[in-house]
């Protein structure tokens, strides 16, 4: 069993790195905030006799040895990074929870066959660069490193400048710890479990993403003197693909999402008909022809509002994730772990991205997720019970420990 | 006759004042531009034998004797501020137009009975602070000048601290300048004059306006984990405004427009469902009774809209502007003055809000308009010909030495 209170201290402290008025954490990937936490993990890992070493897109390993050096290690963790309205838990749990497995090995002197390696993946929400999960992207051979060294924030920083800003670009080349495998503890994000009043969520399957930027030029023109038929509005035009994009995402669920989260009109005026505007777009299904379907529909109705109103509209995929299918020995590991301990559990599919997720392209991966208050994430608001995050963390222990080996 | 050359010169050498790329001007009231364009205007000016003196709100006034002093001036101008993506013609050439005048009298050796006074009123636009027409709304009462030097622009700076930034907060109290009556100049700013080969508009009425500030709080959320059944996505609601506001403008229309030209999403990101926009809304008619059917309708569909989608939306009115019916006597007087010139000509009514609006509530006001090219204002291609320019000109002056007495 961990230590409950050891880790709701360890939650609770590193949620002063950008603590908001709201409770939640503002914790940008490389902002001056992810430097903080990152001190304090590195120490904390130091402390738990980790060796701990950081490659070039600023990933954190902390690696336990093994009594069989030979075998790759088992790695666990998260990310520590929060959107610009985050909660204390979504990430952070799962890699204070995979040091808190350490913890609690080092306390009762338990040895394992193979190593372990506690990992804080850099950039996984994907809010200041994209896309989400870069890090372990790269890790698995997606994107270059170099590519994604290159990408620019909103401010046109790049990651490689952000790196040096808080002095994280790591002396060692992405992908030289390997792992044998993954396991990552996360909060739902998503409100099954607490409806259905489960502990553990045994995730066998993530939904993949689309991430689309678009640009819509249509005409400025005053508010005034423009009669309505004239114009060319590009927040009107704008209006309608996002409640179209609402119309497909219903029309092919209950498995499938769609959202427009951001939106900008250039030079905007009280008296000026909008005339340019920068939006991107994020759609998800766990089935790879409904995701098909979405990109199909979306790009049909955009074509067709673009032509009536008589604007462009630009859409660029740049990020397509398929779905993720979790590897069925881990998932059974997993599912044991929580009937050993006696939580109750079911399988579930995550409608979050994770890093598991790209992990689990190039060797075995699982999740094991627990309860959040009334589903909600990406939130200030974010919350989860102690009892939960330890239940979950026994559990990611457990999993360890099977296939570890003690 | 005025002097086509000169006024299209002044035209140009002040279009470099904030002059964009795009052959545009971005020339923000009370702005660094803004300060380069009045120094220019003032030593014009005293060059052309005015006496210059600054309103508490910026506002500069250039006065050119009459026999009679004891009559109140005539006043002519405009405005020399620009939206973000302005063109080099809008109050630019009321303002250079009145200029003009003076510099013609003055070449011609020709008195006037009244004097007259040349304006150039601050924040004609609107678009840096609310409302428009701001500096001739304090001077005929409708605002206190302590409320409107207060006012903020979205930087959080006030109008009396840019007054003083650029030092333009004058030492005459506003309303120091009596005059008798008002008449500006403008291009269109609609297609109508254009479309119908006619060089003159007389502006018999204009449009009132109705400016509301909004704001829309949902929840921000997982764009992957919340079902689409379980969103209260503020961009969403706020696109739904947009499309009833556009039919409500269009169902109401000819007679009728409706803009949303401001939106912002707080903290946003890619992979949160938008919880909270602030927009604007503006929306006009040259009827009195249909601007209030507008306001109506608009608030009908905004409360069935947000209690549908569980989502709180306030709407402020921040400004209310009835329609303006200009003085029928300066009316003919403009009317007169084109048919005299031979110019062609048709009454018309302004679509966009103008000083001489304001002016027309305490003293008779009229205005002149000509064509502009396919009717595009508020956009940095607006464009004009130099005949029309000299054509309008033209008229200003002949009807202000049929009011002035010569
Ligand atoms: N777990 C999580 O919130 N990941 C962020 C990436 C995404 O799914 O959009
Ligand atoms: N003439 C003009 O463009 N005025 C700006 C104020 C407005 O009508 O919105």
């Amino acid at each position: 069993q961990i230590d409950s209170a050891r880790l709701w201290g360890s939650i609770h402290e590193t949620a002063q790195f950008g603590a908001t008025a709201k409770g939640g954490v503002r914790r940008l990937t490389l902002s001056s905030e992810d430097k903080q936490v990152r001190d304090w993990f590195r120490k904390a890992c130091a402390d738990a006799g980790l060796e701990v070493h950081v490659d070039a897109l600023g990933s954190q390993f902390g690696l336990r040895k093994g009594r069989d050096m030979s075998k790759p290690p088992v790695g666990i963790g998260s990310h520590l990074d929060t959107q610009p309205t985050g909660g204390k838990y979504d990430g952070i749990l799962g890699t204070l929870g995979a040091l808190e497995v350490i913890r609690t090995l080092n306390d009762a002197g338990i040895e394992t066959e193979a190593p372990i390696c506690v990992v804080n993946w850099t950039n996984e929400e994907g809010s200041r660069f994209a896309p989400a999960m870069m890090a372990s992207a790269a890790y698995v051979g997606d994107f270059t490193t170099d590519d994604i060294l290159s990408r620019k924030d909103a401010e046109g920083m790049t990651v490689g400048q952000a790196l040096d800003s808080i002095g994280y670009r790591g002396d060692k080349p992405v992908g030289f710890q390997k792992l044998g495998c993954f396991v990552e503890l996360h909060i739902e994000q998503g409100p099954i479990l607490e409806a259905e009043g489960k502990t553990i969520g045994v995730v066998d399957s993530g939904q993949g993403v689309l991430w689309y930027d678009g640009k819509i030029s249509g005409f400025e023109s005053h508010a005034g003197s423009t009669p309505m038929p004239l114009r060319r509005d590009a927040l009107a035009t704008l209006s309608e693909i996002v409640l179209a994009m609402e119309a497909i995402a219903k029309k092919h669920g209950p498995n499938a999402v769609g959202t427009i989260g951001e939106a900008v009109i250039a030079n905007p005026s009280r008296n000026v008909i909008p005339g340019e505007i920068a939006f991107t777009m994020d759609c998800r299904s766990a089935d790879g022809a409904i995701m098909d379907a979405l990109d199909r529909d979306l790009r049909a109705a955009i074509t067709e509002i673009a032509a009536r109103r008589k604007v462009e509209v630009k859409i660029d995929l740049v990020w397509r994730k398929p779905p993720t299918h979790f590897d069925p020995k881990l998932i059974a590991a997993v599912e044991n772990a929580a009937k050993t301990l006696g939580y109750s559990s079911r399988r579930i599919t995550s409608g979050a991205g994770h890093d598991a997720c790209n992990l689990n392209t190039v060797m075995p991966a699982a999740m094991v997720f627990v309860p959040c208050k009334d589903g909600i994430s990406h939130n200030e608001l974010e919350d989860a019970t102690q009892g939960d995050c330890a239940a979950g963390t026994n559990v990611l222990m457990h999993t360890v420990l099977a296939i570890a080996g003690v």
